[in-house]
């Protein structure tokens, strides 16, 4: 396979123009055209004329926190703070969810994932092994994990020794599987301790929810003695890294335990903005070492899985805030939502179009009235392009989305299974 | 012409189902059908099944504060903070601009709206008139006006007499013209206070930047000893209201004076963070009853015409501000970006769905991936929704936009016009 004079963006943050070829579902040659050929044959300028110019490839975009099955709650309980949010529009009707109904959610979200170009996702959900079966079958890259949670009601969903043995068998297509707490909130110290304990042979990296609200990590704060980020230090459940979604309100010093132990902050910043929950110091996280990647969170807090309306919102969010436009580059955001979202799900072998990686890419077609005229395309990308820019979405090789269409997957059929399952789960708790 | 079997946005802010008719531009009836009908016909659920269930249509979108030749910039000087975005990058490339560069910008800036379901733009740039024939000729509504500035080193921009002949003669089409000038800091006490007498006997409502920057701000108020919203009080231009753009910096006495001279707060999110500026304090200027429009800004600056993501970043922004998710509902940020915009422009016959107004409609496809299951259309409006849903637009009872094509509208020859124009302009003085 063979994608043939391309734009593409590079890992020294170059914009080439040439061949990119794809041999065993990896990246087997790029081949760049010089400005000026030796025959006289220059590049021509992108978006300019002729298809060629019209193509732009991007490393597959790294979603690297979500609960992908919540598109079956898309937008419900809208205008509700999260504590709120969480206990009225959303346990209620999530505690009545089948196997199915998530495998519907998950097969729906990981169609509109793949059709914004996002190529690998960090799903975090109940009916685990049910979702991520839905999700293998999609073909998408994720790491999933059965989501730990010690309920004070002694609510049996989480326990340990699921959590435990879904890390240890992953589930199969391209999927790994992780070790993950909800978060200090929604588990004891005695869980903690004990997956860490575990987790010393699973090896697996933390997927977890860190200091979402302002309440929650004050709260922590007064129970504890320490913040979220430090008690699971304590525990040990941060030894073998990991990925901490939203870190809102985040101190210096846990950002500097995050970057001692390798655990990247998860930047979250429209479930952050709708959720009224603030605005991570992704800046001052960076600056003190932090690999920072984006996810979307899952689509009732946000409400789509629109990995490039996180970088846009990344990218003008914190120039807003700190009162200057020099803050965060494109470059810099592009790379949060690939090669810095491989790294933090510890995927070195993604995230970057080099030869040798896996062929994970999201190709944009540049022939869009927004995208023109294009001078500077990875400013295009970060604050122009939409997912719906995308028209080929190529996972380790292998074409996942084609204009619309989606080769490995039904897509009547999984809107009929969403519709249903939907339509059941509103019947009676489900705003009209 | 009539829309059959369709959801609408409706001014009593509910969402109706039924059918739309229109006569003579205008919206000749609204018939809707109740959610479950004598004959047991009942309303489908939205984006659930049949065609008749998968469209939304929106009063068309106003773009209240606009520089849509800047197409031609687009992404121009990425990265700098205003002042010298303007000094170093934009400005030296205006200086050669000439009014086919203009037109050509123009043209491609209204078709980039049309596609993404604008109706109405008010749009101030230089080259005012050729830019002026350029947007009639789209069939585009709106307000343009000539740019009054009144350099230091006596540039003939701008000039006087040149702004009032302008207002004083409008453009055809769905044009009108109003009167303008830049701001405060680019034009003299004198020539505002001629403006405002002359515009005693016009009565067109004033388009000027207001407060976008802190130093801007400031400096006003060093200089005059008040800040630019009382010192263009003082001078009479806010005699017949008008439309300011930015307002970050304003006070809450300089809401209190636009509230009560009738100028509206155009807010531009994208823009003003983009360029480091801040963030306007729209949700205290709507309670001291300021009147809240949306507007792109120039493409230079944004780096689109997309007021579908100025309404999501508008909702999401003051949400993540005020630490409080019930801050400005989906209707409240729909409204800004219709009906209050409409308001704003003086334009009492457009931006809502009801008989007598003018039809200027946004026609949306809900059959999209994230999109399902709807169960909040307002909602989906303002969080899930992209311009590139939009499947039809419509002006004046005018298809305008239709899937992709302009039936007014040459694209291909408007595409060779702007990327020629953008060369030329680019030949050594733009960035590579």
């Amino acid at each position: 396979m063979k994608l043939e004079r391309t734009w593409m963006l590079l890992p020294d943050r170059t914009v080439g123009f040439g061949d990119l070829a794809i041999e065993g579902g990896a990246i087997a040659g790029i081949n760049l055209r010089p400005a000026q050929g030796a025959g006289g044959e220059a590049a021509p300028t992108p978006g300019a004329g002729g298809t060629a110019a019209r193509r732009l490839v991007l490393p597959g975009l790294v979603n690297c926190h979500c609960h992908a099955p919540m598109t079956l709650l898309r937008g419900v309980g809208g205008g509700l703070p999260l504590q709120r949010w969480l206990e009225e529009a959303i346990f209620p009707v999530e505690a009545k969810m089948t196997d199915a109904d998530v495998a519907a959610g998950m097969t729906w979200g990981a169609m509109e994932m793949l059709a914004g170009g996002t190529t690998c996702v960090a799903d975090m959900y109940e009916h685990t092994r049910a979702g991520a079966e839905a999700l293998a079958a999609t073909g998408m890259r994720g790491n999933v994990c059965r989501v730990g949670l010690a309920f004070p009601d002694g609510s049996p969903r989480g326990r340990l020794d699921e959590c435990i043995a879904f890390a240890k068998t992953p589930p199969g297509g391209r999927l790994v599987a992780d070790v993950c707490v909800h978060s200090e909130y929604l588990t004891d110290e005695k869980f903690c301790r004990a997956l860490a304990a575990a987790n010393r042979e699973l090896g697996r990296p933390l997927h977890v929810h860190v200091s979402e609200t302002k309440k929650e990590h004050d709260a922590c704060v007064a129970r504890r003695g320490k913040t979220p980020i430090a008690y699971l230090a304590d525990t040990g459940l941060l030894d073998r890294g990991g990925y901490a979604a939203h870190c809102v309100w985040c101190t210096d010093d846990d950002f500097r335990i995050m970057a001692e132990r390798g655990v990247s902050l998860v930047h979250n910043p429209t479930s952050n903005m709708k959720l009224g929950s603030g605005f991570a110091r992704v800046v001052r996280a960076m600056e003190l070492g932090v690999n920072v990647a984006l996810g979307t969170d899952g689509p009732a807090s946000n409400d789509n899985l629109d990995m490039f309306e996180e970088m846009h919102l990344a990218s003008l969010v914190h120039k807003g805030l700190a009162n200057d436009p020099t803050v965060l580059s494109p470059w810099d955001v592009i790379e949060m939502a690939t090669k810095n979202g491989a790294r933090a799900l510890g995927r070195g072998d993604v995230g970057e179009i080099a030869v040798g990686k896996r062929a994970d890419l999201c190709v944009v077609d540049l022939d869009r009235l927004h995208l023109a005229p294009c001078f500077d395309l990875p400013n295009l990308v970060v604050h122009s392009m939409h997912a719906s820019d995308v028209v080929e979405t190529i996972v380790g090789g292998e074409v996942l989305y084609d204009r619309g269409a989606f080769p490995r997957t039904d897509a009547a059929a999984a809107r009929e299974a969403l519709l249903a399952a939907a339509q059941n789960l509103a019947h009676g708790s489900l705003p009209a």
